[in-house]
């Protein structure tokens, strides 16, 4: 999937992993598209006075910024800033071609890079210097239109994970402390490593309400004829999402990917025996893969001449791949082919005749199960707590924590400070857009005073 | 389709110009997928050593790179490079993964931005310091393999120009001089601006023979169990392409999109009267709009009510729609709408039973319209020049001038110092694929010289 590169926090991202955000992006493309939100695209480069302009949310980006001085062997006159994100980039624009309400909604979107020079241990695909992502940037006249957008936004980042990786999401708010800088509230799709213990911002869409368009003054004549500033949104998703789904479905054997994203559902292996008719093995191989092919699922062989079997076996086991199909002398006499499927192991026989219908049902079930499996892995891990004492020690067990929470900015930096350590400290990952009800006279876990919502805790990547 | 930007020679790309990218886009992407080769996705930034390991490709691209020295506050231990091509990015994994015969061919491309930071007269999509592109990178055991794949590229460049872009270009070689920086030969596609006199590269695919596979080690081990050095290419086509296009097709009254790469193919323009029927008259234009966009055509309304119909048309005809409608109160009455085609304004009025065929034709009309009128503003610009007067009497006259040339790189140097001047000096443009006959005995036009093949001169972008 990927190469490290000689740059530490870069990463080469190799087809196999391309491909998968190709899926998703033609899906996530066709969706906003109906959405009639319209591609862009603005440059890689930021002034520093337009990048100063919002105070709050410099500072959250300022640390990672990385700076061009340099051309050739000249010094600039003015450091220019890579885009950690493009609000900054965007708004001046936004600003001038706003003028009256018939200029709203401006709906726009870009597929791009950006850059954030973090020096904290870079992880490939979950944290790296530089990322692939969407971002979309939306301007309204009312709130109510920029809150609907936001959270139809979230379903599509919810689809992406549980429909195409196959990955649980939560969707949630972000607390006043997590949220965007600048913005004025942020939700979440919230995924979850059972294996570490830690919780993953997923994808992000956020409402910044009216104090960009204050900064960037995004100013427009209402129908009214007076002065009115401009909702906006801002929502992207990353090549993060790759990496989340390495991490919920990997097993000891490797990569598992779920057929919906994986650019090779199907990988046919002949298996030839010395005396056997090898020639009608790969013949049937290749009849095979181009019977597929037609059907629309993606399905390769491997004919190299200098692996065995069983190392093909593994190889491709390793890679993910969902469903294996070997042919052999017996399968050749009996007219069928013998299925693997990567997620359970489990061999069927299917007989030729129907080859398409069947590969069709198991990469269904597959994509299924992986879902299932991995919700059932993440639900496992969600414990609810009530006091200060079963935070404590759910935390230590590596959960995901629902508590009841007064929703105080200080309690959570007091969360941390109190649980600070090797491992990490604890953080709210979101409050839950379900809420289960809180019941009259229910404290917060953490402060003793009343609770006003449930939400997630934990330590997170 | 574009608007300035806040930093020179940064432009951005609205959703008017990024559509056209997109149809490119898609059309190309499936055609290298079908020649099996991959994408993938390479980091930004490259480290100075790797940047600078083939000489001659550095040479060519110093003094244009950008370098990042700061993150935040803080300075970089090494300065880092911004991409302007990716060879020196990509080739050291390629010495990686390539070991045997049987990982070749090894076929990439990616889709990217770039970063030349050019200080000589900024140009919208032409030349601007940061563009996207695609960028092709393969390698192959023998160089025959890798001649076939530099035309087979090459010819798709010529479609996406020609059938997409309805502009003519001619297939051609870059002289010496001319090369990609490091390459062994460089291919193109040639396109001509008869309202500047100046020729344009359009695309550039090059072989780069076994060079840089010698300074970056991709060695292989071939059938015979030898060491053997890979054969590579590398190829591109950047947002340069739409500036190309704007500039061959605009007119007085501005833009002119072909069909096929119109986000907006046919604008639909309500023409109501007094005493008319109003409602009637919406109604047929959202029926009209519906039926066109049911048949895939790329149909859109525009019932904005503070601007006159008259304004509309400008509107539309600035922003280069090929087809429009207009549906008043005759219209309706007849049951049928008006069409006005951008490339001739001509008025054809169109039965509503058969509305969906007839537009279907119109657009194919126009898109092959544009490009035959292209192609003879481009061949009226051609001169055949045999002798140094005549070509500076048609260099004076902005032609693009075919002459027969020794091919010697001091004698292109030499018409370069002797035509230098204001408008700039002339040189070549390429060497087309289909050559005229060299008769025995034709002398080179700048040398006196025998002359060797037949070569497009003229000033250039």
């Amino acid at each position: 999937m990927i190469e490290y590169y000689d740059i530490s926090g870069c990463y080469i991202m190799r087809p196999w992993a391309i491909s998968i955000w190709e899926t998703m992006q033609k899906f996530f493309d066709a969706e906003i598209k109906k959405m009639k939100i319209q591609n862009c695209y603005f440059p890689l480069f930021v002034s520093p006075t337009v990048l100063q302009k919002e105070k709050d949310h410099i500072e959250g980006f300022a640390p990672e910024v990385a700076w061009v001085t340099k051309s050739g062997e000249s010094d600039l006159e003015v450091p220019i800033a890579i885009r950690p994100t493009s609000e900054t980039v965007m708004y001046p624009y936004f600003s001038k071609w706003i003028r009256g309400h018939r200029d709203l909604p401006l709906k726009l979107n870009q597929w791009c890079n950006v850059v954030r020079w973090e020096f904290s241990n870079p992880t490939p695909f979950i944290r790296s210097r530089e990322f692939l992502w969407q971002e979309g940037h939306t301007a309204f006249a009312t709130k109510s239109e920029a809150d609907d957008e936001v959270l139809q936004i979230l379903e599509l980042y919810r689809r992406i994970y549980e429909e195409f990786l196959a990955v649980p999401v939560i969707k949630g708010k972000k607390s006043e402390l997590e949220k965007f800088a600048g913005g004025l509230y942020t939700t979440t799709v919230e995924a979850f490593i059972p294996n570490t213990g830690r919780g993953i911002q997923g994808a992000t869409s956020h409402c910044l309400g009216q104090n960009f368009s204050k900064m960037f003054e995004i100013i427009f004549e209402n129908e009214k004829g007076e002065k009115a500033m401009a909702w906006q949104n801002s929502w992207a998703y990353t090549t993060r999402t790759i990496g989340v789904m390495v991490m919920v479905h990997g097993d000891d054997k490797g990569l598992m990917l779920p057929p919906k994203v994986a650019s090779v559902q199907v990988i046919v292996i002949p298996v030839p025996y010395k005396d056997a008719d090898t020639q009608g093995i790969f013949d049937a191989c290749t009849a095979t893969v181009e019977k597929l092919c037609e059907a629309g699922i993606r399905a390769n062989s491997d004919f190299r001449d200098n692996y065995s079997p069983g190392w093909k076996y593994s190889h491709w086991e390793m890679k993910g791949v969902p469903l294996r199909i070997e042919i052999g002398p017996k399968d050749l006499a009996n007219d069928q082919v013998r299925a693997v499927r990567r997620d359970n192991g489990a061999k069927i026989d299917l007989p030729r005749g129907s080859l398409v219908e069947r590969v069709k049902e198991l990469l269904e079930e597959v994509q299924e199960s992986l879902f299932v499996a991995a919700k059932q892995r993440r639900d496992a891990c969600i414990q609810i707590v009530k006091t200060w004492d079963e935070f404590v020690e759910a935390l230590g067990q590596r959960k995901m924590i629902l508590a009841p929470w007064c929703d105080e900015e200080e309690v959570e930096k007091d969360v941390k400070a109190r649980t600070k350590g090797e491992m990490g400290a604890a953080k709210t990952l979101c409050s839950p857009l379900e809420q289960p009800e809180v019941p009259e006279g229910t404290l917060c876990f953490a402060s003793g005073k009343p609770a006003k919502k449930w939400t997630y805790w934990g330590r997170s990547y």
